[in-house]
């Protein structure tokens, strides 16, 4: 079934090239990349060159900066429980923010069950934490600041190098979560600055189930899973080779491509701004004009509820979100919107439009001509609407 | 390149069918299974599918109890620090045995280093844990026995099934690393009364880095990868879909094929055995004779260094392994070995040899003619073998 897909946030297709050297790897039964022998070697060998395409896409310094991981919210368990857990001498106190994903949340949440504080920063109207709270928030007892790079459910991207010099100065861990812009924005961890990065393959269409950790040399945090000597002692378990091999191609293609996709996603993300005003009245922009990746726009159309839209849309084959998908089979409104200053029935209404490298013109005009359809059935059976003002 | 592989227990080749069900996958771009449109469906459904598949391997009572992990090594961690977590307020106290994995004794060691308090017990001269042992060392303050089903370096089979029952009686949760026993030899869950088992995909002809972990209904065990709400909010994070549909397939299999596996690594195990006396002499055993799985032999090549006989090997095309893949890179004999009783000299001569259903008589005739050859050479050229008595 061809189904017009602006739900890519959610799940990206893969690339050809990515699922040619899956396959391939599938293929070639590889070994294991830790046993000493030929056929190690040749395993070793392929996790190597996936290492040095996903240092390569960060610039990291070195390849064994990168830690493989088995996705994103492993890598940010690493990186959150795995710096309070290696610096709980020195501190216990975590800031953080109200719109991070569930991910660091209940990591943090967790480790308040472990005796550890925390300071959850509120973000400004357009979305973003202001640089001057994370230092106003930073004590002696301050361990470690988590603050994600882009939010998944508005795209607002934060100011990460502008955060980084006051971690820095103040000798801080700093971590941020950027399971949504590595791959898709540029990304240079020498100029951000931070300390861990969390990533996830299938952003930059590569696999599912497969995630990355940057580590800058000398920074104090455990492993989470403990066991073996894989991933230079960082990480045990037997690797995911047939996905880090896809995600290793998928990197190289994101570096190589970057511009390209740039240009493209920001003139559909464009046009899409262009033409929702002649397509639907009273509905609110949630993502930032300026600081926003270029995939994904967030809009609260008010009066209706954003899950009856999907269901409906879906009929219609087409695929958008409300949220994130992680928070499915939730019912409370979003605890992003609302730290944007959304009131409930605002939030309720919220779509997550996210669109990809594959996304055309012609997409974008199939789920506007289903949105006004849509919104005007729904609107026609919304007391909300009714009696508005 | 065709290699002789007796170096099964680090990698196992992946099933045709494994592979065809992996690239109709990659093929399928399937959607994130917790999206609730259409796409969303079809990947949630490929998931219960699998889930079910490997319920049905162990024999779980229902496919929820089954949560899947990116490894063995997961799911060890999971279960060993999850029950730890969750039960502190009852009891900080935990029974291991001296031979586990090192992703069970790193878990423990983690947890020692948060004031939990353990009991590591030493195995008889066969390789097994006595279940009195167990009874023995289960205090008020036990939370958790840890005891392996089988021994990765040895293959000897503990009595789980033994300790089970005292572990019900004393209401203590009995997890079992079960990472090389769960698709090799039967497993029935109701049988065994264990609460928790953990697994891996690639001991049964399915990829790595996709593992499981059996939860009983009703165990007290917390998740330690907090984020969404995948995996019944038992495991947070993007799964890997690819890995599990290839995991699935995999479990069906060796299901239905149980018997007829079985009867072909036994057969290669038993001529292996015949063989070797004819082969080389001065050699010990480490594998229990009758409590063992049926694709593994450790042997102890006295007066050389194992480590030399798998290099020369390897220049013949034949690969083996002298431990655990995942002790790699570490100088020390083996923590198993020396538990066994064996002489640090004895340990460093040892080799693990383990076969596949791919594997053949001629396979095995070509590895004792290459172990006869290196054997001689090395002996020729150790002291320790000219000085011998």
């Amino acid at each position: 079934m061809k189904i017009v897909n602006l739900d890519h946030i959610s799940s990206n297709p893969l690339l050809p090239a990515v699922k040619t050297a899956m396959i391939t790897a599938i293929e070639a039964d590889l070994h294991n990349p830790s046993s000493q022998h030929k056929k190690g070697e040749q395993a070793a060998e392929a996790l190597d060159q996936a290492r040095r395409s996903v240092a390569g896409l960060i610039n990291a310094a070195t390849p064994k900066e990168v830690v493989f991981t088995s996705c994103g919210t492993e890598s940010v368990n690493h990186a959150v429980k795995g710096v309070a857990m290696a610096n709980a001498k020195k501190g216990k106190h975590i800031v953080t923010s109200n719109i991070e994903h569930n991910a660091v949340i209940r990591s943090i949440r967790r480790l308040k069950g472990q005796g550890y504080t925390v300071t959850s920063l509120s973000v400004d109207e357009s979305g973003r934490v202001r640089p001057e709270d994370v230092a106003e928030a930073i004590t002696d007892d301050t361990i470690l600041v988590s603050i994600m790079h882009s939010n998944n459910e508005t795209g607002t991207i934060q100011p990460i190098e502008e955060i980084a010099k006051i971690t820095r100065k103040k000798k801080v861990i700093f971590h941020t979560d950027a399971a949504d812009s590595v791959g898709v924005v540029p990304m240079d961890v020498q100029k951000l600055g931070v300390d861990l990065i969390s990533f996830s393959s299938n952003t930059f269409y590569g696999p599912t189930g497969v995630g990355g950790l940057y580590i800058r040399r000398g920074t104090m945090v455990w492993p989470i899973l403990d066991g073996g000597v894989q991933e230079n002692n960082k990480r045990a378990g037997a690797e995911n080779l047939i996905g880090i091999i896809g995600m290793g191609v998928a990197a190289d293609h994101a570096l190589k491509e970057m511009d390209d996709r740039l240009a493209h996603l920001e003139k559909l993300k464009s046009q899409l701004l262009q033409k929702l005003p002649g397509t639907i009245d009273e509905y609110i922009i949630n993502t930032h004009p300026e600081h926003s990746l270029p995939n994904l726009l967030s809009i609260s159309v008010q009066y209706i509820e954003g899950e009856s839209v999907m269901l409906m849309l879906d009929d219609d084959d087409i695929a958008v979100s409300t949220r994130s998908a992680c928070a499915t089979g939730s019912l409370r409104a979003s605890h992003v919107l609302l730290s944007l200053g959304l009131s409930h029935a605002d939030a309720q209404g919220t779509l997550v439009l996210s669109f990809g490298i594959d996304t055309t013109e012609q997409d974008m005009d199939l789920f506007l001509k289903g949105l006004k359809k849509t919104v005007t059935t729904l609107r026609d059976i919304s007391p909300l609407y009714k009696n508005r003002n």
